[in-house]
This record gives structure tokens, C-alpha cells and sequence, in this order.
């Protein structure tokens, strides 16, 4: 695995944070550091080089999307996917489980019922006359795509095979991602499939020079199995270790208890740790605080599109640096009358392209007249305002006043 | 008028050709030349400096779309629209009277009929029980919002005062946008009309130092209004002569006949000549031919954002610079499952952006899957696209090839 290597640092002295450097071919990565969602090969409104104004350090690519559109075999055609989509970053592509699993619940759920005790008793009993696009068995998972039919079978074989034709710096093994509201019964199967599945997936992957595998601790909301698949999956193999299926409904509290079992079984093992589908703000600062190394989530993206910008709250900043508090962040709605004739940038303390050159007026009325541009610039502020947010607590790691 | 001229380098000795040189405060502007739209203070999906890469010389604004939003006031308070919209070139707004006429049109169509001779008797009557929205009467034209029922007074006045609040280096005199199948008494009224209105313009616009003002020569579909309109709007003191009404519905014979009335009035004057919201390919090849100097138009833009980009036939190339000829000129629909292992670039001659950096197999996937940076490459291609034509029409007027 030469080159792949993940480093800690310096581990803080006041919570479990710690500063890392995870090195790949296509670049090193500071940890902790937030991984921008890209689907389908693309972050939503912005193009390659601006990935790289806005500081982007990583980019996440789902296996999923990108099996049914492109495919995966013109991605390796034209040389992977940072060529095919001039992607200069190191990239991540999950599993696909996570969406293949939400395919089964949506498929039930366009049966007609949103009745979560049907709902449980459905998922459990696999009845294919309500569920004609997914089947799940113990060896994968059989399903039809929602746009066009075509069938698909994802294995944890399949799942490495099309991870390696992307071509991606760090793969995802194939995991069942338990729904929310599943019984201790169908949670422990999941979690006991996505086990032997690991067990497959270390072994389909063996260019391990050129691509590094992280496993996914399952287990659903119950603490023993959320403790015993992070046992298990970090007693294997891997590059890296993943927390997954914490972010399918639950309370924030929820999704915090699932990730404090895992992480207090995992301790201090060396290997980088990622969290899976989460990071709102207040997420971001409790998981780097019991020591997750990055993150993805489509959220700072995806509120961008909806008009939603973050800034600081506190109007008069003395040391830039250290603007950390969660407190002292807001997020505006960019829509709101508000905004008409306010000719200030978004963000007092924002250098970024976006604050650097237009008002919230014009940015108001981008998003009223649904112009491209107002898109295109909300990303780029609410990337580079996460960027800078990462910084600044790898700062405070870096000085123990985190 | 120190802040402005226009002059006329050369004339072709094979057709009515011209190359000239329009000085506005923002820029140079090398004519032939073509006008790119943003209608509402931003070319779609383009930043700023993507107008700069692609080589846009001037920008169109439509003042209609932006009394509504964002709001003349907010934008003079701005600085005017170029500091507002971040946007280096030379703007062109109009005089919102296409649109608030479109907008009579429109409610009448509302009404419920499409029923061409109902709606001439209709417009013809100005029966205020079937169009609410539009009042036209000889001091201008009284309309609602048809977004939040706001009441707006369009007048000669009016149009120029916005247009000053606006900021733009050319401005364009209120006049009234004959629509399609309009009666000879219909387009002589309107032609009259627009003629009062161009004296008003001129009279309301004072600050000539910093705005140059175009008279719009219409008249409808015949001739000797056409000719009338064209002789009446030359002999009065406006910077440039624009040619109005000629894309409401017209087939391509009718409005090139249209233009040419006017054009053979005008003749030998000296002055920059507009051609509004006229530029398809074949069209530009046919306006520059008879003398048009500036041209604007949504189809490059609204084209590359339905996928539909320009590509040279030819395969092999031995000059670049005089590749002119239309029938090499192909329009291709990314969209088409033709494209989807595609990797090679748009335009094999194409140095743009896109070009240089993305397959068609990527944008094919990019559209197919609505990524908004889809749009955003497209848009910058075909504008390259078209820049380089007109680019290299200049190239074959200096050396009397066109």
C-alpha cells in the first residue's frame, strides 16, 4: 500500500480529536477534513477549478449513480474518473449499499403504505409482489433501475469492480445499510451480512497500490451491535474504517450514540476514520471531537442550492483564526425580503469568490429569478466557508483548544 | 458624445459588408460583432470571468426584466449594473418595449383563443375585459407585474430613465413592438407612435457623455412603412440605428426582407447599426452581409442549454481563420445515446474551455442527468463558438472574401 498511508499528527489533549495527514495518489489530505459530495461526477453548479479555489481537499463520488449513469466502463475507457470528469482531488466512492437499500425502502414505500410497523414487517419479509425492483439475499443485491429497468445484481464483488473501472483513490466496502426503524432481529442479519461481505470485499480488492478499501460498521440503534461490528471491522484488514447507516432518520442524539459506540470500541486504533452521509455544522464539531478524521454529507451543498448560507454571526472578529464556536454561526436564507437591497457581501470575515465580488441583493435576486449563477455562487461560499471552518479546528487540535 | 464613437474601418468590396470600431466607456467593440444576452444582469450559468475567457465583446440586458427584478433603484444605488453584476463589458439594455408587448400578446392568449384574426380584431380593440394586464395608449404603455401584480408606467421617459439608472454604456429608445400578423393600420399606428416616442427618447436622454442612445427603426411587415420608419429614425440625432420587430414570428424570408427595407434606406449612413434579437447562424452570415454591425440574440445560450452545440463538419482543417462557410456548420444534440461512449472532444477545431477539457460522453452524461455544470460548459462553448465566427468574418471583410 505504498501509496496509501494515514498518519495521526498530534492527538488533542482536551477530547478525542486528533490531526492526521492521509496521504493517496492523487494528493495528501489534512485531517479533519470535510469530503465534498460529487454523486454523479460532478459537485452540483461548479466546475473542477473551482474545487480548487474553494480549498476542496476531497471529493466523494457515489458508486451507485455512477453504475447507472455513465457506467463504469466508460469511466475506465477514458482513463478513470478524475479523467473523465478533471477531477485534480482524491476521491472516495462508497459502496452503492446505502442507495440499493433506499431503492428497497422507496420501492416499498411507492407500494403505498408509510406505516412504519407494515413497513418493518415488509422489509423483513421481502414480499416481492409489493418490492418488484429489489431483492436482497445473502449474496446481493438484485434490483431494476428506477429510470430505465435495466437490472442490476451489486455483490461485494460487483460493488470492488466497479470502485476499481471508476477508479477512484479509496473505496467503500459493499455493507447493508439498515433502515431506520429496524427490529434488533433484521439489524443483526444486516449487520452479520455486511460482516461476511467485508470479509469478500477485502478479498475482491487487491490492488491495493493503487486504491485503498475502508469497511463499514453497521448495527443499526442498538449499542451491543454497533460495538460488535466495530470489533469486527476493525479486527480486518482495511485501509480505513467507516461508520455507516447513522444517517437514515434518526435524532441528531440518535445518530451520535450510534457513532460514540463505535467509536469507543475502534479507540485508538491508528487507521483514519470516516463518517458516512453526515455533516450539518453542529454535526462537524461533535464528530471531529471523538475523533473522526473526515466526512461527507450533501448538506452544505444542497442548502447552498436552496439559498441557504452560512456566515458568522459575531460582527467584530479579532483573530479570524479561531472563529470556531458553533454559537457564532448562522445560516441566512438568501431569499427573504430581507435581502432585496442589502448590499453587503454574505459574510463580513469571507474571502471567498462569491463575498469577494457580489452582494446579497444581486444574490437575492439570482435565487428569485432561479438564474444558474445564484447556484453556482452559494456553493462556492458555503464550500469555502466548511473549508475554512476544517481549518480553523485543525488549528484549535494543532494548539489543544479543541 | 466623447465617450462614444463609432467608425467604419473598412467596407467589403463583395457584399455590404463593414468592419468597424464602437467605443463605448466600458471597451472597444470590433464589429461585425455579436451581442451576448443576459437578460437579467447575468449571462446563464456564467460567472463573470467565463465571459472574459469565451471573448464577449458587449452584453445585452433586457430593462423590462430588470424594472421587475432586481429593481432599477437597488441597482443605480449599486454603482450601476456593471458593478452590481461584476460584468467588465460593454452593456446594451433595450427599451422593455419587445417585452411589454409580448406581454399584451400574452394575456391576450391567456384570454383563451390562438385564433390569429380574433387576436389582430382583439389587439386592434384593446378590449381591456380580456387583457387586464396591458393598457397601450399613446403616452406609453400601463401594465401588471405578471409575477406580483405590481402596477408599472412604461413611457419614452420612463424607459430611458431606468435605463440611465441601470448604468449601460447603449441605450435603446422606447418604441412598439409590432407582433406578428398585425394589419397595415395596426403597424402604421405602432410605426407612428414609436416615431413620437423616439423623439421623446431622445429628449429624455441627456447624459450623452455616458450613454449612447440607438432609435428603433419597425413598421411590421411592409415595405414602405419599413422604408418610412428606417428614414424617419435615421434623420433624427441617435448614436446608432437599431431594427426592431423582426423576430416575432416571421419566417426567415419575411424577416431578412424586412431588414433589407430598412437597410436600403439607411444606406451609406455612418452610424453603428443594432439588429435586435436576431442571431441563428445563417442568419448572422446574412445580416453581416447586408451591413449589420451588432446583433443580438438567445439562441447560442438557450441552445447549449437544451444541448444543442455547434460543431465545425469538416474533418481536416488547413486554416482555421477562414473556416466560414455555413454549410460546415453543424448543430449536434449532445442528448442523443449516439454520444454516450463518446470521447472525443465537441469540435475537433474548438480551443475553448469545454473543449480542451471534457468529452462529449461527459456532457452527454452532464444532460442526461440535468448536472447543472452541464449547462454551464455548453454555454461556454457555443459562445466560444460564436465568437470565433464572427471573429472570423472580420478576418475574411479586411481581406474582401465575404
Amino acid at each position: 500500500m505504498k501509496n496509501f498511508s494515514f498518519k495521526v499528527l498530534k492527538k488533542s489533549k482536551k477530547s478525542k480529536a486528533r490531526l492526521g495527514i492521509l496521504k493517496t495518489p492523487h494528493g495528501e489530505i489534512k485531517t479533519p477534513a470535510f469530503v465534498v459530495v460529487g454523486t454523479k461526477g460532478t459537485v452540483k453548479s461548479l466546475a473542477p477549478e473551482d474545487l480548487d479555489e474553494v480549498g476542496t481537499q476531497m471529493i466523494f463520488v457515489n458508486t451507485y449513480h455512477t453504475v447507472l449513469s455513465p457506467g463504469v466502463d466508460i469511466i475506465e475507457k477514458a482513463g478513470g474518473i478524475h479523467k473523465f470528469c478533471r477531477i485534480k482531488q482524491p476521491i472516495i466512492t462508497d459502496s452503492g449499499g446505502f442507495q440499493v437499500f433506499s431503492l428497497a425502502r422507496r420501492s416499498f414505500n411507492e407500494g403505498g403504505t408509510g406505516d412504519l410497523k407494515r413497513r418493518v414487517r415488509f422489509l423483513q419479509s421481502e414480499d416481492k409482489s409489493i418490492a418488484p425492483l429489489v431483492k436482497i439475499t445473502d449474496d446481493g443485491v438484485e434490483f431494476r433501475s428506477p429510470v430505465d429497468g435495466r437490472k442490476f445484481f451489486f455483490t461485494p464483488e460487483f460493488s470492488i469492480e466497479a470502485q476499481k473501472k471508476i477508479g477512484s483513490d479509496l473505496m467503500v466496502a459493499f455493507d447493508e445499510c439498515t433502515y431506520y426503524g429496524a427490529s434488533y432481529k433484521y439489524a443483526k442479519n444486516a449487520m452479520e451480512r455486511t460482516h461476511k461481505w467485508a470479509i469478500r470485499g477485502l478479498k475482491a480488492s487487491e490492488i491495493k497500490e493503487k486504491q485503498g478499501l475502508y469497511g463499514v460498521v453497521q448495527g443499526g440503534m442498538f449499542e451491543d451491535l454497533r460495538k460488535e461490528s466495530a470489533k469486527f471491522i476493525s479486527s480486518l484488514p482495511f485501509f480505513g474504517l467507516a461508520i455507516g447507516g447513522v444517517s437514515v432518520g434518526e435524532t441528531k442524539k440518535e445518530m451520535r450514540e450510534q457513532v460514540s459506540w463505535a467509536m469507543n470500541v475502534i479507540g485508538e486504533d491508528e487507521r483514519s476514520r470516516h463518517l458516512l452521509g453526515v455533516g450539518e455544522i453542529d454535526d462537524v464539531f461533535d464528530a471531529v471531537k471523538i475523533g473522526i478524521d473526515t466526512m461527507d454529507c450533501v448538506i452544505p451543498t444542497r442548502h447552498a442550492r436552496m439559498g441557504k448560507l452560512y456566515k458568522y454571526e459575531i460582527s467584530n472578529i479579532k483573530n479570524q483564526k479561531y472563529i470556531s464556536k458553533i454559537k457564532n454561526i448562522e445560516e441566512i436564507n438568501i431569499m427573504k425580503n430581507l435581502y432585496k437591497e442589502d448590499l453587503n457581501q454574505i459574510d463580513k470575515c469571507c474571502q471567498c469568490y462569491t463575498c469577494c465580488n457580489f452582494t446579497r441583493a444581486y444574490l437575492h435576486h439570482l435565487f428569485k429569478q432561479r438564474e444558474l449563477l445564484g447556484y453556482h455562487l452559494a456553493t462556492i461560499h458555503n464550500l469555502f466557508f466548511f473549508e475554512r471552518l476544517f481549518e480553523n479546528l485543525r488549528s484549535l487540535i494543532e494548539n489543544d483548544q479543541f
